[in-house]
């Protein structure tokens, strides 16, 4: 059979066009589907891009970090409107819409308007806003659909009072002086920092007695000091029974009992995978209960020449990760055989963030790893003391053994940056020693490196000279 | 002889602090000899630390960075005074004081109050603020009595309209509307646009051609432009013949005829090493005309177990290199063998600001060493988008041999701070190749790295086919 492609992309958000580059650079013929007003997906147009361009905003416009230091005088607006917010995101988005297409015009890809849907395991019918219907044969297809907001049976929804995250990104005509946040995730988590800062009085429920498990304890224990601090109330072990609506307001009902009044409430209860439309039966394919596909090595689904990547698949749903599953399905797809890139960073855009990369601690002592911890605050240097961070510190898990780092945990200014030094000494197998000698820019939030480092080195030492 | 101490150092800035501490790691008998109310040298109480801090302070109260997002409605205060600038580093410095104090005690490094002279090489004399004398024999003397501003004999400093770096961080009383800056090194063009954000005129006269030599022309070049974009004159090749006052106002002469009018002068003519009062004939030394003194392989003077570390030695005077010479000549004089910490990063903090790490491109072509070029601007970059930063940039040279970094450049937001991410993968001897299959944090500055490793890998190839 003659193939239209060699390869054919549905979604176009990180792991779609990462996929479709990463083809085209191969010289592949690629083409991309994606209805025209949703190009970049989920990451652009209500995720990533928007829910960062605000939180950089509110961070600006509260002068959050600086309260501290100048007090609430100098907080930029009284009543931050909505509008503020939603004017700098419309212009980050659109800009960021143009460069995806640029990019993926100028590798030459071809854009299909339209939502996919399989025929057969190598033929997809793309439907266009006005019906009309184009049959394409690929000789692969990589599904990266990606996800879209879960929303409970039971709860009703209305884009106003009762939030998904596509809401408070889109919809949200308001910042509520209360706000009832279910899902202690990384979503319910960063909207809830924001929120916080905006002077939102915010209470977080989840069934789980821990938020962000795949995160250090430490880190995440500090962060919700902070949290706290900003005024909002964790209710953790606890499950949402029903949510009413009365004049306005909300009533939310715990299986406990309690009962918490709130102006909005956002459910941040998981996302599911975006497959309903996609036909995967024609496929010889199926999604579990959440809509996600399951893969092999390499992205491969269960069927042949079918890739899945990005959220579609599950955790850990970023951006970064999943533009880097699309490249390597995509490389698979092309026969080009190429690594996995080792040490991936996680970062957690809350107020204050979270960045890290290797294990936990909790991960290292189940598995017997034997491991020393060096510590710096922010507030020890001279660059924290500066932006006004009391509470930014960075964590190094070192192996006794060869004073490699099993681990970086950054939680502060710029953490999501920060962690990218540990992450290249880490991946070129650089040890503490390097970092103590290292000689680091002053005053940079840098030299916490140095620091902490210099702390594991301590405590080494210590325990050397003890070791039988 | 009995000497009272091991090692005497004089002088507590970074390489002071620094050298001190290393001796009494090395469990050496320490002496630090600095006047009280001058503890952690020019670095805390007139250089780098209430430098930057006004620095942040100017682009958070400015709205600099957010201006062109949200326009100059967003101005935090419509008239920011001197004292919003002064209360902040006053905090800082306090501080800083206080964190130096401790560590210096902590380590068991005796502080001796006031100033120090030479009686022999092997003598000192300190007088305190109430003219008593101590006097004191040390094995080795470390001088890091840093720098003050060169005064040239005919400019009238006043310390109000005529005004060197310490009047500028110490008694400026008001935000003149128009600066005349004279000097275009480090610390001319650190104030000077500091001054240009907060919306002063100001003019910038240089004897010299060119300006920050030391830094790589791309990226001066781009400084420049931005610097002019907020409204700055430069002057280069320009010489100051008189500076005359009249009416409050200034009126200076340059050689070439052209008279320029200026509420306040700023004079950054250089500085000079702080040995004056060292009596340094009677340890055998001498300084050169610029109070500077000269130093052989690690930081030896020319009298037997004296060294010399830090600002008095000359170039390039950064508190980070400072604090590293401290430490290799400390580790000398005690005997230690330590090696020298390769790849120093640079950092200049004007707005915006430059951090560099290894060789300029003007460096290697001189030394006929071949390069490819990566580059990246942050406009390409979401995070960019998202800070507003239209002028970033990372650019990375790279050896074609081995794909290694000879050199990373950066300018733009935490310029100083993204650089440590190519220094550190340059020091541990990684390649583009590293960066470019490395997974970064979405969206972040960092990514800077991958899309200027792919330009340079992208190039290399292109080189790579036609080579014979």
């Amino acid at each position: 059979m003659a193939f239209d492609y060699d390869l054919l992309v549905i979604g176009s958000g990180p792991a779609g066009q990462r996929a479709a580059i990463q083809a085209a650079k191969l010289r592949r013929r690629v083409a991309l589907v994606e209805r025209r007003r949703h190009l970049g997906g989920v990451s652009v147009n209500t995720g990533t891009i928007p829910s960062k361009t605000i939180r950089e905003a509110v961070i600006y416009l509260t002068g959050l970090s600086q309260r501290g230091i100048y007090g609430q005088d100098y907080r930029l607006k009284e009543q931050i409107s909505i509008e503020d917010l939603a004017l700098r995101t419309r212009q980050v988005v659109e800009r960021e819409r143009s460069v995806i297409r640029d990019q993926l015009l100028r590798n030459h890809v071809t854009l299909l308007d339209g939502s996919a849907r399989f025929l057969g395991p190598d033929e997809v019918v793309v439907v266009d806003g006005s019906g009309a219907e184009r049959r394409i044969h690929a000789a692969n297809v990589i599904i990266a659909t990606g996800s879209e907001p879960a929303h409970p049976a039971d709860v009703a929804f209305d884009g106003r009072t009762i939030l998904d995250s596509d809401d408070i990104v889109l919809r949200l005509d308001r910042i509520p002086r209360t706000l009832l946040v279910v899902g202690a995730g990384v979503i319910g988590i960063e909207f809830a920092s924001m929120f916080a800062a905006l002077g939102t009085k915010v209470t977080v429920v989840d069934g789980r007695a821990e938020m962000l498990d795949f995160c250090d304890r430490e880190i995440v224990d500090a962060l919700r000091f902070h949290l706290r601090d900003l005024g909002m109330m964790f209710r953790f072990g606890e499950v949402v029974t029903r949510v009413d609506q009365r004049n306005g307001e909300t009533l939310t009902t715990l299986r406990s009992g309690k009962q918490i009044a709130a102006e909005a409430v956002f459910y941040s209860a998981g996302r599911r995978g975006a497959t309903d439309d996609l036909a995967l039966e024609n496929a010889g394919l199926d999604a579990d209960s959440r809509g996600r596909i399951s893969v092999a090595a390499n992205y491969r689904t269960a069927a042949d020449h079918i890739y899945a990547a990005g959220d579609v698949i599950g955790f850990p749903s970023l951006a970064s990760t999943s533009a880097e599953q699309g490249r390597l399905a995509s490389a698979d797809a092309c026969g080009f055989e190429t690594r996995p890139s080792t040490d991936l960073p996680f970062g957690v855009y809350s107020i204050p963030e979270i960045g890290f990369v290797g294990k936990t601690e909790l991960e290292l002592t189940e598995a017997a790893i034997p491991y020393e911890v060096g510590v710096s605050y922010y507030r020890e240097l001279a660059r924290g003391q500066i932006l006004g961070d009391t509470h930014g510190m960075v964590k190094l898990l070192v192996s006794p053994e060869d004073r490699k780092l099993l681990g970086v945990h950054a939680l502060g200014a710029n953490a999501t940056e920060v962690v990218h030094i540990g992450q290249a000494v880490m991946g070129l197998g650089g040890t503490i020693d390097f970092l103590v000698e290292a000689v680091f820019n002053y005053p940079t939030l840098a030299e916490a490196y140095k620091v902490a480092a210099l702390d594991a080195m301590n405590k080494l030492r210590a325990v050397g000279d003890l070791a039988v």
